[in-house]
């Protein structure tokens, strides 16, 4: 009892508990991630559209930066005669984005609650359909932010090319940003994302304004690789043309990538909610398609080539190449070098932005995924600071390898880009297309609704069956070229969901019991106190041991020889703890297995109802002092929880550095 | 009660239990490492000096192997014409060779129970002799395995050109083999030794046998690398001179390195104990002696050229290398290439026992030092099979390290490895000074004792004196070599022990207690019990906490809105556990939080004396199961620990998966 004011001291001075022996760690990050938010501060803003436009457009408007140049590129394999398919690649792809931006203004009417491919497939086509759009629009987050960020980085080294072969490190450090500011909890602060979006399609359409001024007065405009020859990989002719030709057209297909943002966040708009995100929608495809005809129509006209590799181009192996809209800007701008500058400046900040979109949506998706048990419950666990902190850095893990492992080669890593997309379009538009024939079956349907609703279904059956036509070619033409690894990765992450759901479903057979079934009271309880020696942690865990009233209550010690036992048995009397001490021996002092042998005897002991075993524990504040204490208790209690019948009681003993921790965790909280 | 039959068949199913969710790693660790073994098996077998040779000498006597190498490479960074002070070196190396040994057979005799240098500096010198004399150990361990690994790939990439390039990997590969072995607990069998050793003794016999009849009949054997021309990096005259003689002369010492292994290995001798050992010790130095002096005079005689790069060579960048001692072997041999390849096989063998000879030293001295608390208390424990196993895991990392650090280079390790040996060496000396004049001074000592002790004495001290002379010009020559490194290192090493033992001590004082302190049982227990959902593991750890008869029990949940908390208090009335349930209201599912503010108020408030945590936890038998489960009461628990007055209890609930994960292990044990 004479101990009862240091302790009560103690008590006030717990503010928040810091994670067990890692006060730095947590300090250090807090300094990069902030304090803990208050969950009073997820409100919900709602947009109007010209703030919408850019937080859910910034990845479908980017996308523009790289889908010309993709095209070319497949093109130039074919030689400089082949350059001339871009416009029917380009044609085609115009085409095909006004049908999605068509069908998907739909989706917004029908799904004024947010209609990601996930819940419109989940709600139509069952839930193998929906896993088929999960893991599409898994792999495609990830290639989102990986696309995006490297394609961002090659705008910064086409500016300054110094900065080229330090590609990776950039896009990793990219990455890394992005998911400080996300763990941070950046809110999708409108502003922050209309500047470079908004500036991004400004210096377009002046760079356009330019070029036309230009061309009128009858200049002759080349870009810098005008000259370079491209140096055929082979002779296209017949089939392989035709391969060719619609492999172009599939990478260009980049260009629709994040379509679909906009049908997701219908709920963030202002009312009328579904009616301004159509209208938004809309108003992103003008944009798009403008400023995609306009760049390839640049490209073609400034004779712009690329190639995968400088040598194609008669280059020396390494030489540092800017992209065709750098290449673009930098003729058209001419010696107005600010300009040149901000259109790179734009691009990468719009294209990072683009990034950032994906590290809103992977965490939401997989938290609804996690809901519904399909993912590790803590990817639904929010973090200290109000976002899904496992989702967020899950994605950048996933990102970072990629980047890694791709080399930050934007070209092969398109290469795996536009399968998941076109599985989720594919799936959503086919999702809308039964929802509207389920609305025609609907004897509630009125006559005079059921004209639109067959306008709306022809146009989500165009939608879904030319989205699932580019697939196929996607598909064909990609496979070989790095889409394996997709093909490959969907279905696992597809059976990787089945089998936690299946664990889970599991589980929850296993645990669930019959109504009315009550508590049961273990009829005898015995009480096990592991003892190394007689001090303060030791006597702190006896005296708990005795408050449990247990039917029997024992200590247990190993030692090594009869002098070891006898100096035990010595202290043990001294203290008089009052309950008897069971001396094991061990001639190597090898703790663990004889305790848990006895912890077993005593376990299958038919008297035996309920085993508690006592650990007394050091808490110690370093990270650096853990590995010097503890590792016997550690190694004991992770066997212990096999063995059927035995509950565990860890009776902390808080050392000097753990108050001090404490002491310096709750300073710096005021502070 | 109808669940008790059940309950019985499993405590019958658990055999030795597994760490927590680990069978697959537990499993292959079976198969590498091998079953468990009884501590009975750990008799000692005493050794005839025949095979006691081979145990404790493998590693002095390999090291003739690289010895005069190493003198040559230094000599010839100035040149041919520097070659001929390699007589020189040898001399001064022999002469070293003789007193070291002599000095050590004074200690076999003053300390039959092992007189390594950590116990003759505790004992005459005090503990921070003693703890310096350990840091020259223990780096000195590391350094054995590194360079004698290394050098036995030389040996083999010398006989087998092809593998060389691949010197990193097979290092490593053999490193990973002796810690296999060495975890399966191999005793030093006297026979496997005995093979290489005699082995490599008998080729060189009979390779100076060889070399003496050609040489005897008139032939002229040279090198291949006679012809060579050795470019010198710079003109050495004066003290530049003087330096290099003694670089070369302190590289060459590495033929000292392990002499001091007998001297801690006397009580495994046969009686009489002190004498045998001695007399192994003498053999040992004859051996020794006549193998470098012959391999010395060899080198010279073929005019050996070697350098650490090829191109000082005048040959290609990249050309593999032989090692000296393969040079004169294959020019020894001639067109008997069996012999070559027999020479080259017991090199490379006597060179890997002698890594392993540091697999048993280096672990022993780490629990030497745990168990004078100067290193944490895990390296004192044995492992499954008897070993230490911590240390001899500690031991292949960090020569795995040095390994890749130095790329496997030998020349570029050597610079490391001497300075260890010779701190150990003069304390040890120094220490053995000490010994014989505490003799000296005590009265009790024989007047005809006196004079012996007075011989041994000047030997100790001629002893101690030259390794120190030798440790100056070792520090001198090799400082900015390399050596540096070490200088670093040992104090670094020094200064952790030192770290270690103080906070052992600090924490000794903390849990100290007054004589006949008795525990103090709290007045007031009051029992939380966690729960997520009402269910099996839930009602299990209710029964359970009601058995624990306290104060007052409740029981507390977290609810996510007003819905979630009616069908949480209506699941609650349905199996009616006979206590409250408080429901903690968080908008968004956060547990942690919300509990442990939860908790500590409880705490905090004056009537809770001692506060007990209740979680139900999941054990699950697969590794991949983990992440699925338990994240939140994991996160609890490392925060709990940190609460004054608060106690955590696990029930555990098994679920099928850990079942059937023991039901495997058992069959695995009884196979």
């Amino acid at each position: 009892m004479t101990q009862a004011p240091e302790r009560r001291k103690d008590r006030k001075s717990c503010a928040f508990m810091p994670d067990h022996a890692s006060m730095r760690r947590i300090n250090a990050k807090r300094v990069l991630v902030g304090e803990p938010l208050d969950t009073a501060r997820l409100g919900e803003t709602l947009l109007p559209k010209r703030l919408a436009l850019p937080i859910f457009c910034s990845d479908p408007l980017s996308s523009v930066a790289y889908a010309t140049e993709e095209i070319l590129l497949i093109l130039a394999l074919g030689g400089v005669a082949l350059l001339h398919l871009t416009w029917y690649a380009a044609a085609a792809i115009v085409f095909l984005l006004v049908v999605v931006i068509a069908s998907y203004r739909q989706t917004c009417h029908a799904y004024p609650g947010g209609g990601g491919a996930y819940v419109v497939s989940a709600e139509n086509l069952g839930p193998t359909a929906a896993l088929t759009a999960a893991s599409a629009l898994l792999v495609d987050y990830v290639m989102t932010v990986a696309v995006s960020v490297v394609s961002g980085v090659s705008a910064i080294t086409s500016a300054i090319p110094s900065l080229s072969h330090h590609e990776v490190a950039l896009s990793v450090g990219f990455v890394v940003l992005l998911t400080l500011m996300n763990l941070r909890g950046v809110r999708e602060s409108g502003r922050v994302f209309a500047i470079p979006t908004y500036g991004f399609v400004l210096v377009i359409y002046i760079m356009f304004a330019c070029a036309a001024v230009r061309l009128a007065t009858g200049d002759t405009i080349r870009a810098e690789s005008a000259h370079l020859p491209i140096t055929a990989e082979s002779t296209y002719t017949g089939l392989a043309l035709v391969l060719l030709a619609m492999r172009a057209f599939a990478s260009g297909c980049t260009a629709l990538t994040g379509v679909e943002a906009i049908s997701n966040g219908v709920p963030a708009f202002q009312k009328p909610k579904a009616k301004n995100a159509a209208n938004t929608l809309a108003a992103m495809g003008v944009l798009s398609v403008t400023m995609f005809v306009g760049i390839t129509a640049l490209a073609m006209s400034y004779q712009v080539h690329v190639a995968e590799d400088p040598t194609e181009l008669g280059l020396p192996p390494g030489t540092p190449m800017s992209t065709a809209l750098a290449q673009i800007g930098r003729a058209t701008f001419g010696s107005w070098h600010f300009l040149f500058y901000l259109l790179q400046a734009v691009t990468a900040g719009v294209l990072i932005l683009a990034a950032n979109t994906a590290f809103n949506g992977f965490p939401m998706l997989a938290s609804i995924l996690a809901k519904d048990r399909y993912a590790p419950r803590q990817l639904y666990n929010r973090g200290d600071r109000l976002v899904y902190s496992n989702g967020v850095v899950l994605l950048a893990l996933a990102a970072i390898a990629l980047i890694i492992a791709f080399d930050a080669e934007l070209t092969r890593l398109i290469q795996l880009y536009i399968i998941g997309v076109f599985v989720s379009f594919t799936l959503s538009q086919s999702g809308m297309v039964r929802h509207w024939r389920k609305e025609l079956a609907s004897p509630a349907t009125a006559r005079e609704e059921r004209v639109h609703i067959h306008r709306r279904l022809a146009i989500n059956a165009v939608g879904a069956s030319l989205t699932a036509l580019v697939l196929v070619i996607v598909l064909i033409t990609k496979f070989t070229h790095g889409a394996w690894l997709v093909v490959i990765a969907m279905p696992l992450l597809f059976l990787g969901m089945k089998g936690v759901r299946r664990h889970y479903d599991q589980v929850a057979r296993q645990v669930a019991v019959a109504p009315g079934t009550r508590p049961r009271k273990p009829a005898r309880h015995h009480v096990l106190v592991l003892v190394a020696s007689v001090h303060a942690p030791t006597l702190k865990a006896l005296g708990y041991a005795q408050a449990l009233r247990a039917d029997t209550l024992t200590a247990v010690t190993v030692a090594a020889d009869e002098a070891d036992a006898a100096r035990l048995r010595e202290d043990w009397a001294e203290h008089d703890p009052g309950l008897p001490l069971k001396i094991l021996h061990s001639p190597y002092r090898e703790v663990v297995g004889p305790i848990l042998a006895y912890v077993q005897e005593l376990a299958a002991d038919p008297s035996t109802d309920m085993l508690s075993v006592v650990i007394p524990e050091y808490v110690v504040g370093n990270w650096w002092e853990q590995p010097l204490h503890n590792q016997n208790a550690l190694r004991l209690k992770a066997r212990l929880l096999f063995m059927p019948g035995v509950a565990v009681i860890d009776v902390p003993y808080r050392l000097e550095s753990a108050k001090a921790a404490e002491r310096e965790r709750r300073d710096a909280a005021q502070q």
